[in-house]
């Protein structure tokens, strides 16, 4: 870290510094600049507490250098992660392959996600999402059909072999949902529940890590490295989209974070256009502009009946869409040298 | 809700929609004004999923009327909430004393606890506030002494009488934090946490409820609707700053949620100026603005020795700042007559 | 408007909205809900000052209905604008090709003009980009070369046929930068400049409009209302970027306002992904995926020696990048049935 | 500024910056860390565009160090500014007496504002605000009543001795608004247009300065210093809140700016509760939380029947309320040792 004074703070301010920087077994390293003075920070600080040094009289400001992931940086790992993701179809995401993920918000009944699940299928996804447990803000919406839903995605599986990927949303449910599920999801809201990454660090499931909905990058990869340092190193990323001012979308997608990720991490990245636009009529655009960018996979909600859907009818694409979106997609991985 | 739909659009899309919100069990009331024409749905929506009706042809938005809580909201009671939190200072949050809580950001050690915890009693706070479990960005940072912690708080409670406030962060830490505390702390990061709201809400403890750093109010009363829905009215909602664009804080401080809560409901507010700005030379025109708006409480992080804390040594102001607070508080508080 | 009463209000106070309506030569109609009540309002609502009926007694707010737009507005016309610019290349924006403008940031000098000019053109663009007036967020920075810029870019287009987008930043530069560019661009920090949108609206010149780093769609096409309504239709809006909390972007580029602007109006929509992101390597992907997000075109900032650029070096692209750039966009052209 | 290299880059990558470094006529200092290298930049950098050394090979990002704006930063004038306003009132902004401006929103017509000018003056204030030119969003709103309105202004000042501020939006009105004003506001959406910067730089009267809704600190303290740097040191900040994702208020007010900019800036500081919020109700608490945060002044909008005003009724308080509200600040500038 550096440490910038202030201007024309006394010299004794300074030596405070450096004798705190000692203190916490680093080395300080002061520059007399032409208006202000800054303090060098030498050796690894991620552990400590760069705020401390804030409160020090005659200190501006405290900026850091060192990122505070490690196993999660490309500098750790410099060829990018491919990860199996299990089913009888071969997904893996990170490799050469887009890999399309679909399916409905909440698994609703038995035979709404047969049908779904066999529709995307034949369209060319190789995974199946849909949600057994589901995050409500209110505590009187649906809140899911649990193991029964994760029984129905386990049958849709060994009917279609697509990959299942499903939410897990707390610590008690994590061996449940292993049981059944190829890939563990860690919703947005839960980006930041420590405990829970930890838990399904343990797991030797690929996990799909859903950006926090107002995270930076760098706390997305420090969650991440949650999981790895758990342990578990299949970690797929996942953008959802920002919570800004806008409004006539739900959320704000952020296709930059593709090149950013690829550049400062070896794991993979997917997109989730659904819930981050928020309108179903977006998803086809945004499907393409991420494969465009450089995306490894989607994530798409898709639903035999937006208009009956228990859940996110409003962003759910129908079957046909669907069919249409998987074929501008191979167009487009074709035009960027990847196949979808 | 109001369905609004687009301009022009057929008289079938209208009919369709009309029949969808019989469908529901609701009543269909379709106004034809000079461009466009709306359907007013009439009948508690509430366990709708409205954005179903977004994704019908000839539907330009769907406008939500009832506001989504209900036992949180000043219509299903009036008056205002007042909750008592415990310990022998008879510390209250609601009525007409502005509360004091006050401590450090984690319980580092014995010792440190001891000093600050009298320090703030004597100069006024009722409650202590103390880190046992600490959500950390990073796996690598400290992450608190666990039980260790609460039984230090406890002797601390014991010594001072001070009411004792710390964070839960998952299901399994219910039980124990609540053998220790008076108030069980729901951090920012867990505020969509349902699965752990649900589980505080099955104690008989009051709840301090940090607003999630991008929540709308909405949320934030809902999430306290799924603590009360599951048993216990006693919740105290903390705005702690929501993240923005600014730099020159760590969060934004959004004071005028005081005036908005107290207009939509009767729990009682309280303001966290350290998280909420993130610099100490802050939290002092904060506590004076916080009362002057009319919170009914404060959340204050406070350090013998920021310069040595262990964690947010930058937003914790020093013991003699604080009795200065307290101080500038009284005079703030008898301005708008109340007491602190 | 819709006017949603509060919850319990007594009748006095719905008579009072009505009144207020009809005072506005309106018609209200009373709709009563199970829980609230609601005041339709119906005739053309977009003159009044909505906020007024939000200041009485028993009204919980006021929701509108009308877009406040109309001539730019896809309900107004239908099928899309095609704004041709000018310059010998044929270039137009809005049809079947993706019309590329590039050039750099600020016209530094005579000869690096016409090296970027001569570069650009014979990788493909059809329109050159240069600020000849820049604004600048401190005074002590560059401010452009003035007159003597518009010079060199009226001898560039003479040379390659390119067509000359420029910046015009105050309504005394307006009739002098007509005399030299073929399109006047409106800067992010103008959009809301209403004398100086009016003053543009009175040129015969296609107008490039860069969205506020913070504005809404709707502020977005009521500036472009402002021009039109002043005379000029030809208006090509341009996404830039909005301010976030995002810091490893300077923007961040929101793609799904092409599918969101294809929905609500008829004008075209190009993207500047240069702004949009702030970072050179992140230019080509995004430059991607806004074309098979359905662009109209691209703004690019080029530079032939971007390490020594006077100003935003970090964000221009070097000649080799753009005409890979080219490459590919090509590419993503032909995959969702344009050219570019 | 610091330049961060990227974790491993060769030797040659940072030589190379240093290379540019020099030519910049500045002197670079290489620190070798344990992970990373940074070159420190020695020099007045102001001038400068950092982000061309962003764009060089093995460069991860650079951080400036010094802060852009000089004349208005503490460190060249330790000592607050006090800013006479004019007016027989003795009115000034930035002394020990919190200054008070307030009237309506727009100038409706003589008689509105005359009654509004003296019930705000027998109430306390000593400035009289005032639109007679308005900036709206929509072409089809109320603009103003242009020089009308800035000659009943004059008359109400003659009549009152109250300070006359009224906002001045382009260059081609400030000879105009300079003949009957006391203080030129430059609005909100003005803050980056720099040509109006410099033009009312370039008159002798005070500026009330709006920050932009999403500026930061540093770009509203360089819009000052584009003022004074033309000339005119009389300079009050004002903040009237951000835009931000909160929906319960028009605007997020950041009352954490006040001792923000006190630490930064010798200029006096004004708050705006009536756009800062949008709502009237909540301006009383927010003009009580702004005087116990130590502004300088307040800038409110009133209004002797919000319910018929042409602009901004929504968010006007009553001539009764601000009667009220003067009251309640005067009892809080007491309890912070200060007076109003």
């Amino acid at each position: 870290m550096i440490v910038v004074m202030q201007e024309g703070c006394p010299r004794e301010n300074v030596d405070h510094v450096c004798h705190l920087i000692r203190e916490m077994s680093l080395i300080d390293h002061v520059i007399v600049g032409t208006e202000r003075t800054v303090v060098a920070v030498i050796g690894d600080d991620r552990l400590k507490d760069r705020s401390v040094l804030e409160s020090c009289p005659g200190v501006d400001r405290v900026v850091p250098i060192l990122a505070p992931y490690k196993v999660a940086s490309r500098v750790a790992k410099p060829e990018p992660t491919v990860i199996p993701l299990g089913g009888r179809l071969g997904a893996s995401v990170g490799g050469r392959r887009v890999c399309v993920m679909a399916g409905p918000c909440s698994v609703e009944d038995r035979s709404m996600l047969l049908e779904i699940a066999h529709a995307v299928k034949d369209a060319g996804a190789t995974g199946l999402r849909g949600g057994a447990f589901k995050p409500r803000t209110s505590p009187y919406q649906f809140q899911g059909l649990g193991e029964k839903g994760l029984k129905y995605l386990a049958e849709a599986r060994e009917q279609t072999g697509l990959a299942v990927v499903t939410e897990v949303m707390s610590i008690d449910q994590v061996d449940l949902v292993c049981e059944y599920a190829d890939v563990l999801q860690i919703g947005t809201r839960n980006m930041h529940n420590f405990n829970l990454l930890t838990a399904v660090g343990k797991t030797g499931k690929p996990v799909l890590l859903k950006r926090g909905w107002i995270a930076t990058l760098e706390e997305f990869l420090l969650a991440a490295e949650y999981i790895m340092d758990a342990g578990n190193q299949r970690v797929i990323l996942c953008e959802r989209g920002i919570r800004t001012h806008e409004q006539y979308v739900r959320n704000t997608l952020t296709l930059a974070i593709i090149p950013a990720v690829k550049r400062e991490s070896h794991l993979p990245i997917v997109i989730d256009p659904s819930q981050g636009t928020g309108h179903a009529y977006m998803v086809p655009a945004m499907c393409r502009a991420s494969v465009a960018a450089g995306a490894d996979g989607l994530l798409i909600e898709v639903h035999h009946d937006p208009e009956h859907a228990m859940t996110d009818g409003g962003q759910s694409v129908t079957l046909q869409t669907f069919a249409r979106i998987m074929k501008e997609i191979k167009a487009i991985a074709t035009a960027v040298e990847r196949e979808a």
